[in-house]
């Protein structure tokens, strides 16, 4: 019992590290050599525990994509109208993003990994729940004749956006967090752009 | 001068083989005896040229982004309206992002490498064109009220959703070729996507 927790909490702490590593240098940049001394792990403990990268890799992308649920079940539980919680996800995410190496991992991942799965990529651990609110907002809620695939498209665009501005900050952006520039990009998208929409 | 010419030429084939490397495999997963190979010249070659990583990947930077000022050029002297030129651009990068090894390569780069400036960064060898832009078309292009900061910083966010596209098609726009996705998400942005917008 004693060593089973002992090795659930050196798994963790390895899967923690490899986290960290596959954040800041993606996968091909990440060697197990690296990960053990992170982690302050033997490599034969950690060849022990993850026989490969890969499997290192997925073990982190779903650490990131549990996080995410968590924050996707408790936006959704939140009562709001429906579009108000698309925002009020999307503002979380982008909070998570900036605050847990686990979540930008599995997001870096998914553009890093060709064998990345709807199982283990991150954008499907939350996008289902926008599909699902943007179709209760369609009445009354988006403006009539709104396509809500271009809606789900154009929130995955936003926050691809927010973890670029998040690694590099982009121009215009320097001095905000990702999430209050996501709200106030919301703003301008709710009301348009145009003086002449046709 | 034929061995000058002949230098050019390795000097360009290095380069090229880098983008490609920076793109596929990041700042961190890349070596020089990887780029070494990709090109097909020896290690000895490639040093005589570029000394470290950092060098080669200053100089996909700089072919990267002079790939890009060639189509901020072109759009900006196409005549049109203000707003309408900011699209077309954002819609050429996307293309460029698709087609271009050294772009993708100089966009990821600039998440990756630490030392990065504004003047070996991606996004300024096109955001400053948009801001210019977004300035002429404030009279009776943008909705009036519309603060030009915010709509620059959505800007950034579509592009850099549109790089993700092609990264790893995000869901709902696995079939769509990244500027058609874009053109759709402007005709959303530009109209607006509330019923009620406060």
């Amino acid at each position: 019992m004693v060593k089973q927790e002992r090795a659930a909490r050196t798994r963790h702490a390895l899967v923690k590290a490899a986290a960290v590593e596959f954040d800041r240098a993606g996968y091909e940049g990440t060697s197990l050599a690296r990960i053990s001394e992170t982690a302050g792990i033997s490599m034969g403990a950690l060849t022990f525990h993850f026989r490969t990268k890969g499997e290192l890799a997925v073990a982190v992308q779903r650490l990131g994509r549990s996080a995410t649920q968590d924050v996707v079940t408790r936006v959704a539980a939140h009562p709001a109208p429906a579009l108000q919680s698309v925002i009020a996800l999307t503002l979380e995410l982008a909070r998570l993003l900036e605050k847990e190496a686990s979540v930008r991992a599995a997001a870096r991942l998914t553009r890093e990994m060709p064998a990345t799965t709807a199982a283990t990529a991150w954008y499907p651990a939350w996008t289902h729940t926008v599909d699902e609110l943007l179709e209760q907002a369609r009445d009354g809620e988006l403006r009539p004749g709104t396509d809500l695939r271009t809606v789900a498209a154009l929130v995955a665009h936003l926050v691809a956006g927010a973890e670029t501005h998040i690694r590099c900050r982009v121009p215009h952006t320097e001095h905000q967090s990702a999430d209050a520039q996501l709200a106030q990009l919301w703003r301008l998208v709710l009301r348009g752009v145009s003086a002449n929409p046709t």
